[in-house]
């Protein structure tokens, strides 16, 4: 119901995040408007706003911190679709940017919504130490030591990937943000120290979980569920828990972190049946 | 003497200005500083200093922003080259970033850039409005409606294009950053709005005196004095004031855009010979 609620107003409001002044490159606007509207999860801004609500704020004080994390989401995917990294046709159920809007535009798109993350916070009502704040928890997680590191590492892997090699590129390229967003959740609502440290530690966990989920389902899952070709990854080589490991091992372990982010937050919070739900529908998850 | 103690600061701070944390991503590390300590005129850098310290504070304050807008600006130049954007293969008289380290690479670098440039500001000791406001001014110059505007225009062209939409691609594409690193270093030093407008204006048409010398030099310049394949624009039929108007135009053009700076500024600062210089040699440079 709350997660639902969530969804509905980032959707809307991610409709209205971004203006653009001038018709005459309305073409890029609607580059980024479709990938930005084309639906997905929105577990990153439910996380940012469910944890400022945990905190004790109004969740509605995140929004713009949340839709600033879905935008930078966004254009890591049409990034990593681009025929340069993963050369993928397909992304939620929907042809990628660059097959919509060429190559060139979908570079763009994905520039312009990195930027416009920042643009979204820095120029919203929030406090500026709040603002300071969000932006370097954000650009850290997406920077070189977080997601681009993450995705480097996952395009430019060897053949003698270690068990630990796989850990950093999914802590990297997936944990990073889902930690971030947990974080900006308890920064918009100026929580202590310790909540901070939770939040961080339960995004982790649940990031690295989510990870190995997706791993699972790209090779037990099917197409229409997925919205991505099966064996995308696996197609071209790429070595993952589930390659290494198999589906025992796998459930075993999401299991295990996900028990880990529960008992993370569990102190820190009084309510956390919602973050709780939502930890088993993406560890759990069949898409 | 000011400026080249500027620039040699500027290229020492930038060599330590990204921390890489882990060997393993060491090569995306390395794309990025290969570009970012490939030299260049550093004129924006130069601008956030000479204009926080004209503003009256000690221009070192300035720093972590003269860091970040040039980082900024090095991301924007890797992927324009790409071979999907303007397929440029020399820089600054070196490989671009992707014929050196690859496409896929080449975008994680500029990725990563323009990410760490938002770091740069967030993780500094300015204090907290100094950084929200810098942020803003930084983000919405290179997004949507500044810079990733005006290089969609750039390369979604048609041949129709008017002096109006030359001036357009122009403001975007360049002035648009030129004119934020004035603001910004008027906004590190906390000047008054009377200063943040004499900057923006001065910023605004030195960026508009620049592009259209660059045009002229396309033309008239050599290669080894531009860095550049000569050409390299309107071999690609791209439309601009040169091939328009001509030399004379252009010419009168850059000296009426110049004045306007100096104009612009002469009121709201009292010591403006070094940013009058900075403007002369951006208009009148030869390479």
């Amino acid at each position: 119901m709350m997660l639902s609620e969530y969804t509905r107003l980032i959707n809307e409001r991610l409709k209205k995040a971004i203006e653009c002044k001038n018709s005459k490159y309305k073409g890029l606007y609607d580059a980024m408007a479709y990938s930005l509207n084309a639906g997905g999860k929105r577990i990153r801004p439910v996380l940012v706003l469910e944890f400022c609500r945990m905190t004790g704020r109004d969740f509605h004080a995140a929004i713009p911190a949340a839709c600033a994390i879905e935008m930078l989401h966004t254009y890591s995917l049409i990034h990593d679709d681009l025929p340069c990294m993963d050369n993928d046709d397909l992304r939620r159920g929907l042809p990628t940017n660059h097959k919509v809007f060429g190559e060139c535009n979908a570079v763009l798109a994905g520039d312009a919504l990195l930027t416009e993350a920042f643009y979204q916070i820095s120029s919203s009502e929030l406090a500026d130490i709040v603002k300071a704040r969000c932006i370097m928890v954000l650009s850290e997680a997406a920077g070189l030591n977080g997601m681009c590191g993450g995705q480097y590492l996952d395009t430019n892997y060897d053949d003698e990937l270690s068990e630990e090699d796989i850990i950093t590129i999914n802590t990297l390229k997936t944990g990073a943000l889902l930690k971030a967003a947990c974080m900006m959740g308890v920064i918009c609502a100026e929580g202590t120290d310790e909540q901070l440290n939770a939040a961080s530690v339960f995004g982790d966990n649940i990031g690295r979980a989510f990870q190995i989920r997706d791993d699972v389902l790209d090779v037990v899952g099917n197409s229409e569920q997925l919205g991505k070709s099966i064996g995308s990854d696996s197609k071209d080589k790429k070595i993952n828990y589930m390659s290494l490991y198999g589906e025992e091992y796998c459930l075993a372990l999401i299991e295990k972190l996900t028990c880990n982010a529960k008992d993370a937050v569990r102190q820190s919070f009084s309510d956390t049946s919602i973050v709780f739900d939502l930890a088993d529908s993406l560890a759990y998850r069949k898409n």
